[in-house]
């Protein structure tokens, strides 16, 4: 059940596909160079290794409970996250003035693949909490700034995040819970909340709820939705904690998966209103919650290579460990472990190419969203927050849909083993199924590339990218060795799938929506696909290089073989998903609702 | 969480996809018309909705239990059971002479199919049953027959398969459990088995165990392993029960899924030898095992259709029901049931084709069980045999890793509610992870299908397939509409891509096992979705012909739209398949064990 971070990819990643010494360059990240990355990472690693990692069986054994009000966290979870908060991985990318380390997110992604791979549940907690800070460092009033943020960044105090009720889910046009104006400047807060993460529990002293909720009068739709401040314990004057405030958890849901992540359904103002603080300006909350969700999108992703890179972890410490049958290739006389059977390793290669393709998408996008953040100039800042808005529907959608499928094989690699709840195999397989669904399910994520961020421009940035592409396409053929030929001739193939589909989105948005929709998730998917693909071509041209240096030969060979193996084997399906979209949207929506 | 059994697409296949007019000419089925089909499904749709069906979420919430070597299972299965037998459904397909109704598989498959959409927990008593049955009947000798097979085929009791133990899983030449040849007979059989479905529960009053078990002084491996009964109660020479064997179940497992059904540890011999009676002759167990095996393949790849059937049938509830958003196309000024948004019907409709397409191909595999075990011709008989053989592997393999996506779509046509245990989504999702690995992996039965049914004879019997599929492009070709034109290029596509890597399998298969084995489940994968898409494109050619008929114009239609449906979105999948495995195996096998 252990878990040993995966600090030669992540560092190989930042030193050499995001290029952190691009990044030190940047204002403010003076001090974030590769030797920082390295210290920071091995000391995260320390910490998930050896105290978070082993409590997420134990989580899922012994999960999160609920009795008159209050939950109850799985035993050891808060003296993991008392660690937590005070080695200050909390406030890791948050800024120095609120008591911060202000590391770039091309360190801090790394440091959240960790955590979540050691244990996805606890993790959840961090991660709405970071969320959280985002929206007040946005939005929030000095006030605001003052009272919460430091007790946020240091995780002395955690964050939710409140957006659901049960008549909205997607669609937070629906939502109904209500904030009435106060004389003394603040509101008072009703309505009920559903699938609050983290909404209730017993790790920290306070619990600082961001909740989307309209004003009295306020238009209908999105546009009449605020942004409010609720905190479980009001805070006096001189910091300390104060009243509880009418915001009470009723129940926590029963789950398939992150069952030690108390689900919260919050009852906001049953004795009199919650008083809550607005964020912001009044009915411009659905803005400043998609900053906060934009960043949750983003580490909702790193969930996904995270929890496959563990269940990759524990289906190779099985494979090597179980026997069973001699080898088909007559290389050995008696049975061997299983990872000398074919169809073993393609199993085992398949999520390791997957995780390794979806970390260096990830670690691309964190560096073009620090650059978005901190570069000097305008263009160069603008051109890489396209690029990172690009890349986040992604991240999230690529990533969580395979980690399904990665998480699905690491039960299959254990064979009978794998369905015994004991073996843990299990609970990764379980955990996983709620990333394709939470912070936006993968059809949202689909909407936003399809309508924000492909149809808007008419497809200009999905092409600039391809441009990108194919320049990477002309090092591998110039390069001319005979892995970088092969990947070369997948990455074409997948590119120019690309563009057929993005001109078919573009065209068809508009003028045939239902076609183009119809779409959106195959075309989320392969757009995913052949970014993860293209960084692993990236990467087999740095591996090839770094190998006639003489630098780290096993490792090297290995992320070259692990790049030809997922453009043959994965990047591969891409043309196949173009035909289903660009030829196959008729019968998507051809049907009637009473046929089915 | 209700389920209704699809007996319209059940009945088209039966009639002109299995082509029951055919079977019903075979001597022994003359009564097996389509009429006959049609009032057995009705009577079985009503038991499965009835009876079965509501037991299935109970059944996960409340499992069967262990406690001092007994199993109770869930609370209403000991009834339903009941009514099961009574109802003479263990008997279907068994021959007259043991008390059963002697069907053929082409109707039997679509009762089993039903029985498993109802309640798979439930449903593997039977199943288990059956291979039993099935091994007496091919092996047992006359007493055994006589002494066994009516109570089995009465459902009064039950049987069960004992390979596996701790150390040989699906390598059964490691089987260590031992019989002792005594001076009447009998044997004294010693030994622990793992993983026996229904190994103990208290719903028959007595269970057959089919243990392999190695005679003393047997040869090593698997020409050393015969096959034995080992009665949990001895019968008497009246028929009656008589003592205790000494078989004991010591624990059942905790597993992710299939909770209800106990996974029993069997303990034989502990108090001086179980008392077995051998089945057939010493040293040919595997053999005799392979036949119940053939029979719980298929079997297991029709749990698969049922799992994603019944997964399907709650998806288009929720779907149905849940108003969130208003759709892209404008149809509809206000919020919507979720079924009107691209992407959920896009889920839907790919869950709804891969049932289909999987229940169309076992349905025509089952017609070929029949003619292989009934044709008057020998010639005829061995053809079908070997088409049947070809298909076992597919039906068991494609028809389960489908099921795995399929109630994977299950949960996401859900969102958030879907990972909540109430909404019983989560459950088909759960459940169906075992159909991947028992009765052998996906991994096994590819092998299976590159060894024994595609390099043996060089490829011939998968291209005599081949070429019949081309056929059924002509027939596409010549009908010229433009759903046929369209499904008819998928075909042709995938028919060539299959091809393709059934020479380079029968190439490879001795000269470079590994480049074979390291493309053998996407080869399995690959010519299942050839194999369902071919029997949809065939039904598409009869929706056509009677929707110019006049006959059930709405269903032919929705036949029509998801032929083209998979043709496009699944069948488009092949090419990059064939890609994979042709060209990619290198890869696969490149790294050594160490560099994982």
């Amino acid at each position: 059940m252990s878990y040993t971070a995966p600090l030669k990819d992540m560092l190989f990643n930042i030193e050499h596909i995001a290029r952190i010494d691009q990044v030190a360059a940047l204002p403010g990240f003076e001090d974030a160079g590769l030797e920082t990355a390295q210290a920071v990472l091995e000391e995260c690693a320390k910490l998930n290794e050896g105290v978070v990692a082993p409590l997420n069986w134990e989580g899922d054994k012994n999960p999160s409970s609920f009795k008159e009000g209050k939950v109850t966290t799985t035993p050891g979870f808060k003296d993991a996250y008392k660690q937590f908060a005070e080695g200050g991985w909390q406030g890791l990318q948050h800024p120095a003035s609120f008591g911060g380390q202000g590391l770039p997110k091309t360190i801090g992604a790394a440091c959240i693949e960790m955590l979540n791979s050691a244990n996805m549940s606890f993790a959840l907690c961090p991660l709405l909490t970071d969320g959280a800070i985002e929206a007040l460092l946005t939005a929030g009033s000095d006030d605001l700034k003052s009272i919460y943020l430091e007790k946020l960044v240091s995780g002395e105090w955690t964050g939710t995040m409140n957006l659901t009720e049960p008549q909205a889910g997607s669609d937070l046009a629906a939502v109904r819970s209500r904030a009435e104006p106060q004389p003394d400047g603040t509101y008072k807060v009703f309505g009920t909340k559903i699938f609050i993460t983290y909404g209730e529990h017993d790790m920290a002293e306070n619990i600082v709820h961001l909740v989307l909720a309209r004003v009295t009068g306020a238009p209908e739709g999105v546009k009449g939705i605020s942004l409010f401040v609720v905190p479980k314990f009001m805070v006096t004057a001189d910091g300390s904690l104060g009243d509880r405030n009418d915001v009470h958890c009723v129940s926590i849901e029963h789950k398939m998966g992150i069952k030690a992540s108390p689900t919260a359904v919050l009852q906001y103002g049953d004795n009199g209103g919650a008083v809550g603080y607005i964020v912001g300006e009044e009915n411009r909350g659905l803005e400043y919650m998609f900053i906060m969700m934009n960043a949750a999108r983003y580490a909702v992703g790193v969930q996904g290579i995270a929890v496959a890179e563990r269940a990759y972890q524990k289906a190779v410490g099985y494979a090597k460990d179980r026997v069973q049958s001699r080898p088909v290739d007559g290389s050995m006389s008696a049975a061997a472990p299983i990872i000398h059977h074919p169809d073993v390793k393609r199993m085992l290669m398949t999520m390791r190419a997957s995780v390794e393709g979806c970390r260096a998408m990830a670690s691309v996008a964190a560096a073009a969203y620090d650059a978005a953040h901190h570069h000097t100039d305008a263009d160069v800042r603008k051109q890489n927050a396209a690029f990172y808005e690009f890349l986040v529907p992604l991240v999230k959608g690529y990533s969580t849909e395979m980690s399904l499928e990665m998480t699905s094989l690491g039960v299959q690699v254990h064979g009978g083993m794998g369905f015994i709840e004991e073996t843990g195999a299990a609970q990764h397989y379980r955990d996983a199924k709620i990333l394709t669904i939470y912070e936006g399910t993968t059809a949202i994520q689909a909407n936003d590339l399809v309508g924000r961020k492909t149809a808007r421009d008419g497809g200009a940035g999905a092409k600039a990218i391809a441009a990108q592409i194919e320049k990477t396409e002309a090092e591998l053929t110039k390069r001319g060795s005979a892995q970088s030929l092969a990947v070369a001739k997948r990455l074409t193939a997948a590119r120019l799938a690309f563009v057929d589909v993005v001109e078919f989105i573009a065209a068809n948005t508009r003028s045939n929506p239902n076609a183009a929709f119809a779409g959106s998730v195959p075309y989320l998917l392969l757009a995913g696909n052949l970014m993860a693909g293209w960084q692993l071509a990236r990467s087999l041209l740095v591996a090839e290089d770094q190998l006639a240096a003489g630098v780290d030969a096993a490792f090297m060979q290995s992320k070259i073989t692990t790049a030809r193996f997922y453009a043959d084997h994965i990047l591969s399906r891409a043309p196949g998903v173009r035909d289903a979209i660009v030829e196959g949207a008729e019968s998507v929506t051809a049907l009637a609702a009473e046929a089915f």
